[in-house]
């Protein structure tokens, strides 16, 4: 794909379902409802499951929504905008995956999930307020492990990393019924590890 | 795990995050979500988004949609239903996995969110009017390949199933950016396909 066409909103590519080309309104659709899910989802929910992981240092939903507030907070509007002062000159700053640990400790899911939206929120008026062009998605910045990436590339990890997680807090949830659904759990592809 | 064990709703088993038993009103509050999840991330969404599939015969967000629908007709409550009735002197009927091409033909995404939202109420309206006991809970049935199972696993079945539709739909958008990520496509386990 040719990094400087233009997408053209709502129009797959001719003869394509596999592929779509980054569309920041499209990606935009993604990442604002992203909150709305985790709330319909999670808000009130037992506490056993909010509480579940799959064990050893691995997440729980409660752990994957500190997770996306400090990624609104330190992720991914910071080092769009440090792409566009700074260009790849400078790297940016590590992300680091486990502040969620402290951050989130004593506070409540309801509060949790408040702030992620008032955040995201604020962080897609911050990015309409850019005005981007293609000309700046292709603008490129350095990653401290990457190495060089495009803010168009930045972007749409913000979009496929919210939906990564909204596939783990899936997994992590229905693992908890790894016993419970006996045979079926051959045809449970969450449950058994496959992707079909 | 004991089946005859009486799950207490809300406590998690000592010492576990990983499995939780089987409790009928822990299970409700996933399936009762479910519907308002789909609705917050899927009605309005860019078309491009909701016919977006992984390739060949896989499906898509509208499929699975119809899919869910075809479920709530044909399968969880039917099933339980038979079970009550007939134990595992009657094997159930095959759910058809293709029905929802056929009876998905035509209709639009918001159509369809209504309608599932409508039959899973329904549906569980008319689960808490069985008022289960653990009892009930352990009687068999006969699934036409899998062999003998409980009403629990049927169930618990359900819950897992959603959960791995939901975790199918992320991943199926999500794909579409695999080239858009670029090199972050190393730490997307949605694309990369590996499971942390």
């Amino acid at each position: 794909m040719r990094e400087n066409e233009i997408a053209q909103p709502g129009t797959p590519e001719p003869g394509s379902r596999t592929r779509r080309r980054f569309d920041l309104q499209e990606a935009i659709a993604i990442l604002r409802r992203t909150p709305a899910v985790l709330d319909a989802w999670l808000r009130d929910l037992p506490g056993g499951w909010i509480s579940a992981h799959e064990g050893g240092d691995t997440w729980s939903a409660f752990d994957v929504v500190g997770h996306l507030i400090h990624g609104e907070r330190t992720d991914w509007m910071p080092r769009a905008r440090m792409i566009l002062a700074h260009g790849d000159r400078q790297a940016f700053e590590p992300f680091d995956r486990l502040a969620q640990f402290a951050e989130s400790d004593g506070r409540t899911l309801a509060s949790l999930l408040e702030e992620f939206s008032t955040l995201r929120q604020q962080n897609l008026r911050d990015l309409a307020s850019l005005r981007l062009t293609e000309a700046d998605l292709d603008r490129r910045g350095r990653h401290p492990a990457l190495g060089t990436v495009t803010l168009r590339q930045l972007l749409a990890t913000w979009v496929a990393h919210d939906l990564d997680h909204l596939t783990q807090i899936a997994r992590v949830i229905a693992r908890q019924y790894s016993d419970e659904v006996g045979p079926w759990r051959a045809y449970l592809r969450v449950i058994s590890g496959t992707q079909g």
